[in-house]
């Protein structure tokens, strides 16, 4: 029988963590994203389709790149993470599904056959994804400062010039600096958000 | 610091973690639903923006309502499970922006103005929350079905019938029965999923 996770580990996943805009100078190291990737990948997608790709920018140089289509209040959060992430999706996710899920015969098809279905299927399954990165980057110790106030357009002219992939969020990745946050914004009050039946 | 949480966590979140199509006989309680929202909610969304709601149905009669929107093969494991929970986002999601995120003058008109802006929106941000929303059950204890094959209009005829709220993806809650596993599928590896720049 499966119990709660104790209450620390409820605080570092959800109740005392934050959106950190400040990070401190503290390098997140390749083996770290391995691990996170590791973690993440277990995360339910519908048809076990994964379309998300993520492309991490370690250096100065790689998040240079990123610059043009940042808004101006995300420029500095960037600069100072170790590491940014580009949330994306394949559009061609399905031409994995005969490996990823080979149960259903057809199910290439189902979605290389219906432009419409394949689109909100990525969008939806690799949000759900990136949701996995969050949630993994704090299991793991990390910090996480999602954020989407950027150009899609010019981020995925600048790092998928081929086509194929396309941009949904940013998170930067870290060691949050908490001298750098805001007071905690509100949440909606579950009879707000909740309808019971 | 924070620490990586200890591996039965890891294994609770994500490695042993599984989509269960079978239930155990055992209720979820109002009270574990409550605990489960006021989990989730402290998610991360954009400008706090919190678009997703969520109908709990706890009862025959209620799941009854969604049967004629379900694909075939997901009709006996949402008869079985205790509840399943219909993940959906509010379209006028705006209106609680000047509470939930004051800082930004003109925030809710940035969504008031542009449909296709605050749909996307809704859609990204909803998505997220319906992923916190497994996560936080798996950190409760709780087992997950999320589920994607249903009629999203016919959902959204039967339980939104004045319009305001659609429907994104359904979830099954509750005690999952071990013995209904198939084979757990693959995972793209990291080399085909991260790109690291």
């Amino acid at each position: 029988m499966k119990q709660p996770l104790d209450e620390q580990a409820l605080d570092q996943l959800f109740r005392s963590a934050r959106t950190y805009p400040s990070w401190q100078d503290r390098p997140v190291s390749d083996e770290q994203l391995q691990a996170l990737y590791e973690l993440l990948k277990w995360g339910p997608t519908s048809m076990n389709c994964m379309p998300a790709r993520f492309v991490f920018l370690r250096t100065a140089e790689a998040k240079a790149r990123l610059e043009p289509a940042l808004m101006a209040a995300n420029l500095d959060k960037v600069r100072a993470a170790p590491v940014t992430v580009i949330v994306a999706h394949d559009d061609r996710f399905f031409e994995h599904l005969p490996t990823l899920w080979p149960h259903t015969a057809g199910a290439r098809e189902m979605f290389a056959d219906n432009a419409a279905l394949a689109e909100t299927t990525a969008f939806r399954n690799a949000t759900l994804q990136g949701a996995y990165l969050i949630m993994a980057a704090r299991a793991l110790g990390l910090d996480v400062g999602p954020m989407s106030g950027f150009d899609n357009a010019k981020v995925d002219a600048e790092f998928f010039p081929d086509g194929g992939f396309r941009s949904n969020f940013l998170a930067n990745l870290g060691y949050g600096d908490p001298t750098g946050l805001f007071p905690r914004g509100p949440r909606l009050d579950f009879a707000q958000a909740v309808t019971l039946l």
